[in-house]
Order: structure tokens, then C-alpha cells, then sequence
């Protein structure tokens, strides 16, 4: 199992804790330099760069009151690039992970993958930008592309946010720097158990990562869109694949949702005070301001704002890994900001762990997904939510083997999908939400 | 070659063309009942439905004078149905059509897809919706999915509007009406060739069906996502269609662009009198208001807005016809109203054809695509777009084959994709533009 000895990792991770220590101070808006509030009462960068807060309006069936709901909304409409670097060494798959800090993480520092980069950064490769590690995705050093996707993140948080998923087998040399190391991946696998660990965009990234993928990788047999075992077992597989994207469009086109931006200073519901934007019922995220100071050798300072929910989520896979293919229970999901409303979820997902925040969000398997009966959780962390946008954001992720629990039949919004479908629609960028896809990574961990 | 007598065509043509007449006149915007402009100026519908008029600005690196490019757009954000029942007659495939006055169409009815169907007749369904045909393609009478997928529309003149391919075989009776015609797959294509007859949204549809499914369909082997007589000859199809779409996800991420909606009013050079909405350059596109009455059996009159434009379009393809897997030429284009900004378009496309309307619309291959030489012109037909929103808006459509007069190596924006590869991405919804999917069919009527 110990692919690498527990305590190298361990003496690298808190020799990079140190180094890295970050001083964030909750701070009044008006002391946010080089951000204010436009006339209609968004938050803006002065630079018009990096992203802005916004208000978001979703019109619904919601009859009584106003037939809306509103929110303040991050808007960042750039494609970033989330790039993680695969090789065999020794025989065996790693992956080069970083140790970074964000001023919204629980922990300090998180297992970050390879390359975290903006549109700016990366368009600016070719000049060579600041940006350690990103040769090997951009550019004409680019390694063998094994995955390579557009993937939503928190349609609850964020506007139409997509960020591009990339592994990438280096072909050069990939330089040394202590803030990177190459990991075992079944070993990363192994430290996904460990609360707040690893970070929201490693997940993403891991959870577009197809098992036999990993395992053929740097063999030179990659195999693509539907994993050669599964395909040769059961010809069937494209056919069923359409069967279920032509339920996940059906899912999109009854949706009754029609979400738009608004100005911030349109969103009912809320109010803003010198440090903070929240909703008058005080069950929703909140806006805070923090200063950010990071320590050690050069001295850096910045100040940004942050979303702030109040309590952590929850996201729940039931499953059925125990007999055939393993099968996961997934739910068609609608969230404001996604681009199209509705992506395959958890069977499970709250926006609080107390209960449904909403009655969409309340489902038949709650009560099966939250049992305390050890023998079925196969999978229980709290997990950390992106720590550049969120402020301690987080999420209980479970994987629930549902047994009997669960028949066969379930309501036309659910659907058993086997793993190498999920993986399948996955690959095709914007069918699976950012929480599924942590669970994927998850999930791969119990193998 | 003529599946069905030209002359049974004809009369039923005519005869419907008589039944179906539509009156259109302009009218002032002021004389649009259940039509208003919103204090943002904004033209919208009392009811809040159908689609409503908004205004567009597109940030881009233009450098001198504002830094951004405003127009008006048309915001229709829900997902309709674009539906075609196919089934095998007498060993020939055979599409259901329909004759559908709109009317910003050139000549009165055009041949349109056996459904078009808004979401709430679509949600409606199980009630006995009013669209006729509509059961074949949801609830529990849906026939045999061949095609479905979420394709875009213009993206020079729409808010991210999608709209839901379907190809259907029916499992039920299917009714007779006289507005519908069951009519051969060939003639179809033959049809093709005739200006304005057959509508953009037949063919969007017939864009998505990839050759091989036409003439398996009905035979119960319809091929999946790669069409299997190029995969069983390249095992490498998925690997190639990789690295197309990390192709295209470079080009959507290096797309200088960010495009959002702003208030009509807010729109700059663009002004409104009593019956247009123009550019003050008078080179893009109005926005007119116009009264619609039908004649014969029950009168029924109604007034809309509609986008006018002031000349045709251009959409051509080059492509190697003659040797080996038949190839075209496609180009990445941005367009400010797609979702992702950039699809894979046509080789060339101009707003008008009287030469590109801005700096990208030009490339290098706009001579060879207006050549006159007629043993390269394979098509040349000016068809229109879609009747219900556009006023007498067309676009000529050719295939020029390329001959030596392109290279293999052309610059990065564009590429070479087999027809069977560019199918494979159709497939996927949303990677295709409507000018290329109308292109797509256009070639199919080569074969």
C-alpha cells in the first residue's frame, strides 16, 4: 500500500507549512486596495482583471412572493488551466503536486496540482511566464495530452465558471523546486482520506482521470473516450451513452430555471455592512474582505474578497461496488450558474450539512446517504472547497455502499451509471458537476 | 436519382404555398401590441416570454477608441426541439417534412424539420401539447433516438441560444396532414440545391446525421459517436478526435473576447427611431417590428420584432473530395453570443458577402473560396436562416474543392478534419457552428 514512506511525505509537508505560512486578517471592504464597488454596487478589480462579485437572479416556478431568487455571484469569465503532470516512475504512476497556500484554506498549504494558471498566464507562455511547470501544457513543449476538458465548478458560487482539466505526460525535463514533488498516485489516493488535504482542483483534475488511464499511462496504450475493457465486454456502450445524454438533455430542457447576472445592487435579500454582504435570513454564504500577507523570504501582501458559506456541505455517491461493475447512483442537478443549468451530480448534495437548504435539494436517499452504519461507508472526509475564491469552505464527502437500500427503479431525475460511463461523460467536458467529479477521485481511492 | 416524381413535389408545393400565405407588413414599433421597450430599452414581450431584444458588448483587444463592440442580440435562453421523424419506405429512407410559412422567409413556406417545438410545448407534452408530432419525440410515445444533441445558432445575432436536435424513428402511427410530406433522404438533398427552400433549422438537423445513419437507420445497426467503418479502418479515430478538441479548447481559451449582455439602451452606435433599430454606420444588421396575418381558413394575426439584415451572408467549405476519407477545411471562429465563443465554423464565413465585415472574418483562403471555377464549385446555393426571428436574412453556401490551391500545413486556426471526424464532433453538441451543420448537409448531397 505505502507506495512512498509516510514519514518522507510528512517531513516535506511541514518543512513547506512553514515556509509558506500565510497571515489572512478579515478586513472592512473599504480597506480592500485596489477594489471598490461600482455604481451598481458590484465589486470590482480596479484593473477590471481577476474576477468581480456580482448578483446573480433565477426566475422559477417558486410562486408565491417575488418568483425569484437572488444572490451575489463570482464572475470570472476566463478559462484557467488546472494541469497536472503524470509519469511512471519506477514502474509506478505519480503525479507532481505542489504544496501552495490560499488565503481561504483551513490549513495553510494544500496538495495543489502542478499548475494552477490563469488565461493571462497561460497565453503568455511563449514568453515565458511566471508561471513554474506551465511549458508542459502550452506551447511547443507540451507533452502526450491524456485528458484534456472544460469542467464547471460550484454552479451555487460561481457564474458560468469553467476552468480546462488537463494531465499531461511530460516530454522534457521537468525541473526541481521544492515547492513540488512527484507523489505515488496511489498514494495521493491514500491521502484524499485526509480531511483537508487535497485541494478542490487536484480532485477535479484526478476525478477526470480514467483508472485504466492511469494504469496504461506512459505505456503508451492509452485508451480514450470509452475504456477498452468495458467496451469490448458489452458492445452496447455508445448506444447506452446516448441513452443517458438524451436523459441528461431532457433533464436541461424542462428545467424551469432561467438564471441571469444583475447588479449587485439588485439582489434582494441581502444587504452589505463595512465588512460583509449576506442575506438577511443568515442561512447563506457571506462576502468578506481579508487581507493577506505571506511571510518568509519575500514579503507579499494582497487584499481580495472572499465567499464565506457559513457551514460546510455535503456530497454523497451511493454505490454498488460490490457485485458487476461498479455502479454509482447519480442525480441530475440544477445549479444557477452552471452554463446550461443542470449537470450529473451526487445522489446527495446539500449546501448545508444540516439538512436540504432548499426543497430541490432534498431527496429520497438523504436519510440512506448519511447512515451511521460503518460496515457501509466506504468513504468519509471533509474535503476543502477552491481557497483562492472560498473562505474554509468545505464539504463532507461520503461514498455509501447503498446495498438494498436503494431498487433498481429510482425517480426519472436519478439514474445508475457504472463509473466507466460517468468516466465517459466526464471526458466530454460539462456533464459532471466539480462535486461529482471529487468523488470519482474518491472513489478510485477504494480500489 | 429521383427518388419521388419531381412533379408530386411540385403540386404538393404549390398547393400548400396557396394554403399557407402570410402577409407581412412593417410596421412601427409603437404598433407591436403586447410589445413594449423597457425603461433599459430593452424590446420584450408583455408576457415575458418568446424572446426579447437586449443589447451585447463585447470587451476585445481593439485597442483605439472604446475597447468594446455593442450591439443589439436576441435573448431566448430556453432549449427547444428541432425534431425529425426518419423511417425506412420501401427500403428507402425517408424524412418526415413539413411546409411552414414564417414570416421573415424569402418565398412564403420553406421545408422545415417535422417539429420545432418551444420548451413549454415541450413540457406540455403529456397534456396533448398543440404541437403535432411532438409525441414522437418525448413521453412515453418517443420512437427510437437516433441523433439528439444541443446544438448552437448564430451566434452573430443570438444570447447563447441552443436548440435540441433530434432525429427520431417513430415506434407509433404517425398521422397524416397535409402540411406534411413523407419524402426520400435523396430528394431531400437534391432539394438542397434549390435557393430558400429548405429551412436552417432541416438543415441543423440533417447536419447531425451522420451518412452512415441514414443508411443503417431503421435497419437496427445504427453506428455510435465514431462512425465504425473509419474506426474498424483507424484505431486511432478517438485518439485523433482528442487532439482536435484540445485544438479547440486552445482556441477558446487564447479567444481575446468577453462578451456579456448590457441594457439595450445602453448600446452604443446604435440608434432607435419609430421603426428600426440600426447601426449608424447603416453596415450591420436592424431590428424591425413587422404585423403577420394568415390567410385562409381561421385568420390569425400577431406582430413581432425581427433582425433584418442588410445583406446576405457567406459560409463556404473548401474541402479534397477526390482523394481518399473526403476532408474539409474548418476554422475556429469566434462568435460573441456562443456559449464557449469559439466553435469550429466554416473555412470562410462573412457577415456579408460583399467582403468580411471586421479584421478576424478575413483569412487567407477568402479568394479560393470566391472562385469562379466551376469544375471546383461543387455547391452554390444562397439558402435561408431561420424564418421566425430573421427578416429575409440568407447566406450563400458553397463547397469549393481545394485542389493544390490549399496546403496540408495551414495556419493553426484552421485544420483538416475528415467528414467522419467533424460528424464525431457534432455529436457532442455545442463544437459545430449552424453555418458549418448547414454545410454538413449541404455535402451529404454530393455523395
Amino acid at each position: 500500500m505505502a507506495a512512498e514512506p509516510d514519514a518522507a511525505f510528512a517531513a516535506w509537508w511541514a518543512e513547506r507549512r512553514s515556509a509558506a505560512r500565510l497571515s489572512v486578517t478579515p478586513v472592512p471592504f473599504r480597506e480592500l486596495p485596489h477594489w471598490s464597488f461600482t455604481r451598481d454596487g458590484d465589486l470590482v478589480h480596479d484593473s477590471g482583471r481577476f474576477f468581480r462579485v456580482s448578483g446573480m437572479r433565477v426566475q422559477g416556478p417558486w410562486g408565491a412572493g417575488s418568483g425569484h431568487r437572488d444572490q451575489p455571484v463570482i464572475v470570472q469569465p476566463e478559462i484557467g488551466v488546472l494541469g497536472l503532470l503524470l509519469k511512471r516512475i519506477d514502474g509506478e504512476p505519480h503525479v507532481l503536486l505542489q504544496a501552495k497556500a490560499e488565503p481561504g484554506n483551513i490549513d495553510g498549504i494544500q496538495l495543489s496540482p502542478t499548475v494552477q494558471a490563469t488565461r493571462s498566464n497561460y497565453t503568455r507562455v511563449h514568453r515565458g511566464g511566471a508561471t513554474r511547470h506551465l511549458e508542459h501544457f502550452a506551447g511547443p513543449g507540451r507533452g502526450r495530452v491524456l485528458v484534456d476538458s472544460l469542467q464547471s465548478e460550484q454552479g451555487a458560487w460561481f457564474w458560468r465558471k469553467h476552468n480546462r482539466n488537463m494531465v499531461v505526460e511530460p516530454v522534457g525535463e521537468v525541473a526541481e523546486h521544492p515547492d513540488f514533488r512527484w507523489i505515488a498516485l496511489r498514494t495521493v489516493r491514500r491521502l484524499l482520506r485526509v480531511d483537508h488535504l487535497v485541494n478542490m482542483d487536484t480532485r477535479s483534475v484526478l476525478g477526470c482521470l480514467p483508472v485504466e488511464l492511469e494504469a496504461d499511462a506512459a505505456a503508451g496504450t492509452v485508451p480514450d473516450d470509452g475504456p477498452p475493457t468495458e467496451a469490448a465486454r458489452d458492445g452496447s456502450t455508445a448506444h447506452r451513452l446516448r441513452a443517458i445524454t438524451s436523459w441528461l438533455i431532457d433533464a436541461k430542457q424542462h428545467c424551469p430555471w432561467q438564471s441571469g447576472l444583475v447588479p449587485l445592487a439588485a439582489v434582494e435579500g441581502w444587504s452589505r455592512t463595512e465588512t460583509e454582504i449576506a442575506d438577511e435570513a443568515e442561512r447563506s454564504f457571506r462576502i468578506i474582505a481579508v487581507q493577506v500577507e505571506a511571510g518568509t523570504r519575500e514579503v507579499r501582501q494582497w487584499s481580495q474578497p472572499l465567499l464565506a458559506p457559513r457551514r460546510p456541505g455535503l456530497a454523497v455517491f451511493l454505490c454498488r461496488l460490490t457485485a458487476g461493475a461498479p455502479r454509482v447512483l447519480v442525480r441530475a442537478r440544477a445549479e444557477p450558474g452552471l452554463g446550461d443549468l443542470v449537470e450529473l451530480g451526487p445522489t446527495v448534495q446539500w449546501s448545508t450539512d444540516d439538512g436540504p437548504a432548499s426543497p430541490e435539494e432534498a431527496g429520497p436517499y438523504d436519510g440512506t446517504a448519511l447512515t451511521d452504519d460503518a460496515a457501509r461507508v466506504r468513504f468519509d472526509a471533509e474535503l476543502s472547497e477552491e481557497g483562492g475564491r472560498f473562505h474554509r469552505a468545505a464539504t463532507r464527502y461520503r461514498i455509501v455502499e447503498a446495498d438494498g437500500a436503494v431498487p433498481d427503479q429510482v425517480p426519472d431525475d436519478h439514474r445508475w451509471l457504472t463509473v466507466h460511463q460517468l468516466q465517459a461523460l466526464v471526458a466530454r467536458g460539462h456533464h459532471v458537476n466539480v462535486q461529482a467529479r471529487s468523488l470519482l477521485a474518491c472513489l478510485a481511492s477504494l480500489r
